[in-house]
């Protein structure tokens, strides 16, 4: 019944620029009703936007029904079981299949949906992408990119991977540039982006020597990519305006990201105890709350909510595990926005030139290497 | 002449309870005059201190002069070179002899002064620092802990290492586990700090072999060494209150530091412009004005000024290279505590019980060897 319901509301869309994103409703913190109430918020904002919406129906139906604005312009797709946040990824790839969340990801391999937007586990979420989607030909580690707020015209930087695995060596954090580079590209809408790779110092000496291996090959590929190569960066670079790339491996991104976030919630935190302290702090906050809250729009993590992952055959969008509805309202408005301008396939084939690039690249070396044993 | 008059001004507190501190008064971004003027304000506020403070002579003699908290609590040691920012820590290791640096470390090896200021190159001073003071018995690699603004009740966490090396082993996490705990415990007065390792995880499984390796070495420790392993942190923990020590490498730990510095300086930043953009919210921001100064007081940097150098024979305060005279005094305030509560003192001999516990164990497991082989 399901899916006969579903093809008749999505073939409404059909032959439109209307974009169809997937949206797993289990897994969160908060539950299902915050994830309806976030995509509720994204319809009313967003015309052209419909929804695959994946978790148990009876649960989903009440809470889709009291959102008009849903009316529609969401299908429901019934799947009893969860993902939890304390699954390991492993049990989760081998006895996943019937979760809300792998439901989410095969609309997308069926091209149902574009992207396909969860705020369940992120291991889990990277696992189930990678045996549903598969990787990218040429791309070896898949990676989860954010956007960072920074002092750059355009508020932020993307960075790269914060987390999908903990190791990357030199092949690796070159892929990262490029697809970095794709997203900074089309999220950010910069022609010629600025790739920095992350390290304790800027001289060229500095850092592991497989930093170093990645500096020369990342360098060696900055203008056939289309990028410049800004060199190392650090820590400090991430919130700066040096760079519009940050590139890293999953473990140092991962505790950056995390060290950022939470140091943002410490500030923020303080400056409303700031505010509480006497009656005289709450009027002077009162007074100051227009531009206490332009302040706190532009540092919430919950509008620049949520994490891609690259380098797979689909674009996936993880959101916060704690997101509320304004955060899963960013997290498909990121979707909507990477659905519209077509990322998946624009990434695929700039990853696909690179490693055709390449290929050419060691024929021709072959070739010299050939050339000169003849001679 | 200088140490004729040297040893007149020191010897008036000898005997007593004052306490110097040597200061290198070059190499920072700002110049000699920045820190004449912290020694000063810290001089000012601390009738117990007492200064060495070394570089050019004449040029100093001049700032000192201008200062009459100074007066009669500061000898100046001529040092005419001086570390530049861009020098590398090989060259200044071979050359440094002469320098305003190596002169500051020269008198606590001389035992004339118990903690040594500088806020020049850390590579370099960290490099001075192991020739000069040697590395503590049973300590492999020496790092450098900072405090960091926290929810915890004392309002900071110790993190270490934040960029002595780029690499540690489980001995070396350990080693930093007990040395962070001896730094919290003068520092934060805490008698049983909790210990956390960072990783991208709070689970067992999650992370690099390695740190697996250092949580056992580490949980295997607390005890005897008396802190509470509280297991894996994440960066979100390093301004929260799940523990009061974070251990990590100087890559990882580096990093953090810059992102955090960086993400809160951004932040205060946008917080200034929100308040400046109308007639309006610049009244807004000057009723705010004793609320927006509390917070910024709370998270100021330069208030909790200065990375130490643990591990070696002697006390070494690293100052921000961009730090000014407010700067400046945190450090000295910060060396002067470490000083009176002897901490030098205390953590050798933590060091040198647990390196002897450890040699204890090993021979009692040897002896269990033999024990086994005769059965």
């Amino acid at each position: 019944m399901t899916s006969l319901k579903d093809h008749s509301v999505l073939q409404n869309g059909a032959g439109s620029d209307r974009i169809v994103i997937s949206v797993d409703a289990m897994g969160g913190d908060r539950g299902p009703a915050a994830v309806v109430a976030g995509i509720a918020q994204s319809a009313q904002k967003n015309p052209t936007l419909d929804f695959i919406l994946h978790g148990p129906e009876q649960e989903l139906q009440k809470l889709v029904k009291k959102k008009r604005d849903l009316d529609g312009r969401c299908v429901i797709r019934d799947a009893e079981g969860v993902v939890k946040m304390t699954d390991k990824p492993s049990q989760v790839m081998r006895n996943g299949k019937g979760t809300s969340m792998w439901s989410a990801l095969e609309a997308v391999k069926q091209k149902e949906a574009t992207v396909a937007v969860s705020c369940g586990n992120t291991g889990a979420l990277m696992a189930l992408s990678m045996i549903r989607l598969r990787k990218l030909p040429g791309i070896n580690r898949p990676a989860i990119a954010i956007l960072w707020p920074s002092r750059n015209p355009s508020g932020f930087n993307v960075m790269l991977d914060v987390g999908a695995d903990i190791r990357a060596d030199a092949q690796d954090l070159l892929q990262y540039a490029l697809m970095g580079t794709s997203y900074a590209r089309n999220g950010l809408d910069l022609e010629r982006p600025r790739v920095g790779l992350l390290n304790v110092g800027t001289e060229e000496n500095k850092g592991f020597p497989e930093l170093k291996e990645a500096f020369d090959l990342i360098a060696a590929n900055a203008d056939r990519a289309q990028f410049e190569f800004v060199g190392y960066v650090e820590g400090g670079d991430i919130p700066g305006d040096r760079c519009d790339v940050i590139v890293t491996d999953g473990f140092t991104g991962n505790i950056a990201l995390k060290t950022g976030e939470g140091t943002a919630k410490l500030i923020g935190d303080n400056l409303k105890n700031s505010f509480s302290l006497s009656p005289l702090s709450r009027l002077a906050g009162l007074i100051a709350l227009p531009a206490l809250k332009r302040f706190q729009k532009k540092i919430d993590p919950r509008r620049v909510n949520g994490g891609v992952f690259l380098g797979l055959n689909g674009t996936v969008v993880k959101s916060h595990g704690s997101a509320d509805a304004t955060g899963i309202s960013a997290a498909v408005k990121l979707a909507f926005e990477l659905a519209q301008a077509g990322f998946g396939d624009r990434l695929a084939a700039r990853v696909a030139s690179a490693a055709e690039l390449a290929q050419n690249d060691a024929a021709a070396d072959d070739r010299d290497a050939e050339d000169k044993s003849k001679t």
